[in-house]
């Protein structure tokens, strides 16, 4: 890791820079393939999965015989664990639940806030080499409680036309309702538009490359909502001379191992501990499956000495990390002041690979300094909010007057005049 | 209005279809301007309103004495109207608060989700021949509410250099910290790049024409976030016999002042009760200044007569309207059982008027058929929640061999080495 002693603040926006990736190529091919599926439906998805993913499927709709084959290839061991991971997040995300918000904010006159579920959701799982079962988990449990009642999951075969069992296992543990083996561009162009086989949707979750991403970005265009924006994966831990170097440099590490592209970044208000970290990653980094990657990724990556942990916190919300790890002797003043952050991750016991896979938080969280304005997925991102009002006829009377004045000063007479007739009516005592 | 009675299900997409918009050439525009102000900052800003306002600005910050004018101006009645509303949006938003969200989802693993202020908001305020004040309400006082810091106001001059002296009473009422005479798209430029003068924000809301709509679109781009897509101002009313046609007339009128595209439904299982609301219509038109609006409106709208309430409540769900009256023997089937829809407003007393200023609600809603995903603006429209979690060494040890077996099976093992390290570690009873 380069390491960066004591910036001036006038160079934290440098330092802290992501990269940033121009996305215009990819616009186009995305628009025309959301065209193409538009026009021309299932025929459309089979000629982008037959182009992209190398295969012809008869039937993209996983059939109940294929869950219950891939059910039995799953060893106990992972089903426990996954039972584990499921009981957590459940939990959690249970918690998460609101009353109805009930005010009578002036005699007569209530309101209330309900919470009603997004009736058709689809989640987004990519394909590739490691099947990332974790999200499954991640989206479904959450829609599910919420009450989704059409939770649909798309994600891309392989080559022989398949998708991984620990994939299929979660999805009908976890009460997707339809699973299709369909990927990149042309799934969210199919759960945008629907297809004869596809069902289209209201808000489409979950990670993706940059086509996923800039195909999200373009459903957004046709009245569907997403998640939110996606970006690199990035981790900033801070650390002080009470947390041990070792597992500093190991979550270090394991946010490394992502992609080339994963953003790490230490910060410290010691030399000592930086020093022993960076001499561990060096250590542990040795026997890692994913060592070129890893190694690529802490090259570009940065540890920053800095001289307080009031300078730190301003720079901590400066970037506003995806994930945020505080192993410090005072942590309570992070956590307190923390502004902008996905998820926290507090003492020398608490890995962010904890709230990757089990502990109950979900790991879907706003990267690209998207915290400064984005919660991750929750509960409520199932959901939408819808007020009601009731006002009785005193009611009416008592706040009548007020709503006649302001419209009159905006100039809408009609909505005064909605007012008035009312309570013209209620003096002639109808 | 047009009349049509008892349609097939299979013709209400037809029906219900909003008029929708090619913005390809807006775009590029929007695009210019955006580029322009990100490189040349106030200059840039200047040259625009020069150009969309007709007037060159030596300062587009209003000042202390430019509030303290305005103030004056204010009739005190209006003061008062202005105060009843703010102390009912008040209310219904502060008692939206919740409390973190706190759980042991197993021994050892405490998870809690807090929520926190987004820092710097934007408020765009349309200018134009009628003063959005009471907007200035609903996007400032949640946002003081939930504790923004920056909250920014924007809102274009009028010819002569200045803004509605009623807005400028709204903002400082609202605790508004900074307003702009700026608007349009280099409003929203100027918000998401920030210039020497307006700073940049994290989140812009607030309505405007089709140029604004377009740049808060592009916002996103630049990661900022938006409070949701805007469209044409809707209201169905579903009435049945127990309505009042002269009051149902008046809140159809309101919603048809707003402009000659906005959308006006009736929904009906009484012929009788259409045709009364109908000639209603006929009736009151003609007292409004808005005459030739509301009739243009009127005319593109529809009542619609069907069969049941249960046929009813699912066309009414598939179009997801923004503003939904309901005025019929038994409310509580549609309150129950709505679940696309912005805002509910209950029986014969209760006008769209009362939602649109002063009952409490807040008016800023998913138009065009986004309330199948999105929220009205509400207190936690301006907050974001993140996620904390802490992990004793018991509760590594009892969660830690989950994470392992997970990681593993998504071939990550640096996420899973993160745990072993500390669980070997453990053992060794270091």
């Amino acid at each position: 890791m380069k390491v960066i002693k004591y910036p001036k603040r006038e160079d934290w926006s440098t330092i802290l820079a992501r990269p940033t990736k121009t996305v215009k190529d990819i616009e186009t091919t995305v628009n025309q393939i959301f065209e193409d599926v538009q026009r021309n439906g299932d025929k459309a998805i089979q000629k982008y999965t037959s182009m992209f993913d190398g295969v012809v499927l008869d039937s993209i709709r996983v059939s109940s015989e294929e869950i219950e084959e891939a059910i039995k290839t799953i060893s106990e061991d992972l089903k426990k664990a996954i039972e584990v991971a499921k009981s957590n997040i459940t939990c959690f995300h249970k918690a998460q639940q609101t009353d109805r918000v009930y005010v009578e904010t002036m005699s007569g006159v209530t309101c209330w806030q309900e919470k009603r579920p997004i009736q058709k959701v689809g989640l987004y799982i990519p394909g590739g080499t490691a099947p990332l079962f974790s999200t499954v988990l991640m989206l479904a449990i959450p829609a599910n409680i919420a009450g989704c009642s059409e939770i649909v999951l798309c994600t891309p075969p392989s080559a022989n036309g398949k998708i991984a069992n620990e994939i299929l296992y979660a999805a009908q543990l976890c009460g997707v309702t339809k699973i299709f083996k369909v990927g990149g561009i042309q799934a969210i162009a199919g759960l945008t538009f629907g297809t004869a086989t596809i069902p289209e949707v209201y808000k489409i979750f979950g990670p993706g490359n940059q086509f996923v991403t800039v195909a999200k970005q373009l459903a957004t265009k046709y009245s569907v909502a997403i998640d939110m924006p996606a970006g690199p994966s990035e981790l900033l831990v801070m650390a002080d001379d009470t947390a041990i170097p070792a597992y500093v440099a190991s979550d270090l590490l394991s946010q490394a191992e992502h992609g080339v592209d994963s953003q790490v970044i230490l910060v410290s208000t010691s030399k000592k501990l930086v020093e022993a970290v960076n001499k561990e990653i060096k250590r542990q980094v040795k026997a890692l499956p994913r060592i070129v990657i890893a190694t690529k990724a802490i090259e570009n990556s940065t540890s920053i000495l800095v001289k307080s942990t009031s300078e730190a916190l301003d720079l901590i919300n400066e970037y506003g990390p995806e994930h945020f790890i505080v192993c410090t002797k005072n942590t309570a003043y992070f956590t307190d002041n923390i502004a902008n952050a996905g998820s926290v991750f507090i003492g020398n016991y608490t890995p962010e690979s904890a709230g990757d896979y089990a502990s109950g938080t979900n790991h879907t969280l706003p990267t690209n300094g998207f915290s400064k304005a984005y919660s991750g997925v929750n509960l409520d991102s199932f959901t939408k909010s819808i007020t009601f009002q009731k006002i009785s006829k005193q009611g009416i009377k008592n706040i009548g007057k007020s709503i006649e004045l302001m419209a009159e000063a905006e100039g809408l007479e009609a909505h005064k005049k909605a007012v008035s007739i009312r309570l013209e009516s209620l003096k002639k005592g109808k």
